[in-house]
């Protein structure tokens, strides 16, 4: 068994989850707190590469360690790498899985969130934890969007233009609610795979249709494109969470 | 008329509300972005004196000015303002209000929310926005010693030492509720009034209670003493908001 951290972090102030040299981001400074309790530098692996600016809620990631091998008992290791984590990332959750379980490789399902702070006036609880847009968002228009984008399809078009994964581009979107809370708007998405910056994309088109700009059904035209060009602006980081990784309880039981 | 402005603010990087020579205060930046738009150093009257690192949600301040002398119309002028201040204060409204309107010797409410992140772990995105409290809190008991607070008392007792208010220590407090949504527990309270501290010693006394250390009950005796000491701990600053602030719609009509 090894150790699956239970991460969750601001973005704001990292740039993104994957080691750079000279740069601050989410995997060293995890590494350098595992060091500083373990005293070893143990491997870890992260659930997915989060960019500059985007924040996690749940985000997953292995120790590459045996647990009974490990200096610290698992109950005590979250508070002991608290107290050397910084004040933006914290470890709210661990469990022992086995040695197989891989946190990319492993089926699942992810869950983003897009947040909107959506008034006229801008909210500065909000600043860098959501997108301000100060018009009228036609909430049902954005919904009637995304149930287009629900199901197994070809993101091609909903992909960076430039992205390394140009091959296999079908992903199957499980869940797109448009929500409303006051004068927050969060998009959720759910699915088993995102290509890069998806979310974004995702989140670029439908304020553009929830503006007028499009209409909900050029969805369908969008996916049949595969063209990026098709697709609307990719919204800026700020807004975006990853929210939960969702694993079924049988990649936990050791074959 | 006279333009009462509604703000928004985090507190974290502020010495507070009120102007301190060498020191960022909301009066003062919200006095240099008045200055900026509308070219003169206009006076404004804020409706309470919140200590460094509160925040507010909608804090009221009159602009000293008559409407029609502004060079800037009502409409505008949040937008315009908002231009000028920094990320973390903001102006979310606007009304006018008569000449004669004072935003804190007109009869008014206001509502504090003292928020407590409580979760066996921190929360990143709660730091200096909510206590963190690791141990259980028995939001039943809390509530219990809540009720026992409302009504027309002297809080004499719930008032820091060396308060410069020592005479009229009687408030009404309306309304006092312990609500829990998931991991964040909110104390909100609503009174014509408050002492200095009132609302965080509330707070720390009330954890107190969470805990056990204390008897619900005993918030009777606190009361009748009169005394500083009697009463719990003054919870720290990072937890409180002014919620809002609440004028009869009788006080915005001309006499």
């Amino acid at each position: 068994m090894k150790p699956l951290l239970i991460l969750s972090y601001v973005g704001t102030e990292f740039c993104g989850y994957q080691v750079q040299p000279g740069k601050r981001t989410v995997h060293a400074t995890l590494q350098d707190s595992i060091e500083a309790v373990l005293g070893k530098r143990y491997a870890v692996i992260g659930c997915s590469r989060t960019d500059s600016g985007v924040h996690a809620k749940e985000f997953c990631a292995t120790l590459e360690a045996k647990t009974q091998e490990l200096s610290v008992s698992l109950d005590r290791l979250p508070l002991a790498l608290n107290a050397h984590l910084p004040r933006d990332l914290r470890v709210i959750g661990i469990r022992a899985v086995p040695a197989s379980f891989h946190v990319r490789y492993c089926e699942h399902e992810k869950e983003y969130v897009y947040r909107i702070w959506n008034s006229p006036y801008p909210n500065p609880f909000e600043e860098d934890r959501a997108l301000f847009v100060p018009y009228p968002l036609d909430c049902e228009r954005m919904q009637q969007a995304a149930d287009l984008l629900v199901g197994e399809h070809d993101f091609a078009a909903f992909q960076a233009a430039g992205s390394k994964i140009t091959e296999d581009t079908v992903r199957c979107v499980s869940l797109f609610c448009v929500e409303r809370e006051g004068d927050l708007v969060l998009l959720r998405v759910r699915a088993n795979g995102f290509l890069y910056h998806m979310v974004r994309i995702f989140a670029g088109t439908l304020l553009e249709v929830a503006r007028g700009k499009r209409a909900p059904k050029e969805m369908t035209e969008i996916l049949a494109s595969k063209n990026r060009r098709c697709a609307g602006f990719t919204a800026p980081a700020c807004g975006l969470y990853l929210n939960r990784v969702i694993y079924p309880e049988s990649v936990f039981s050791s074959q």
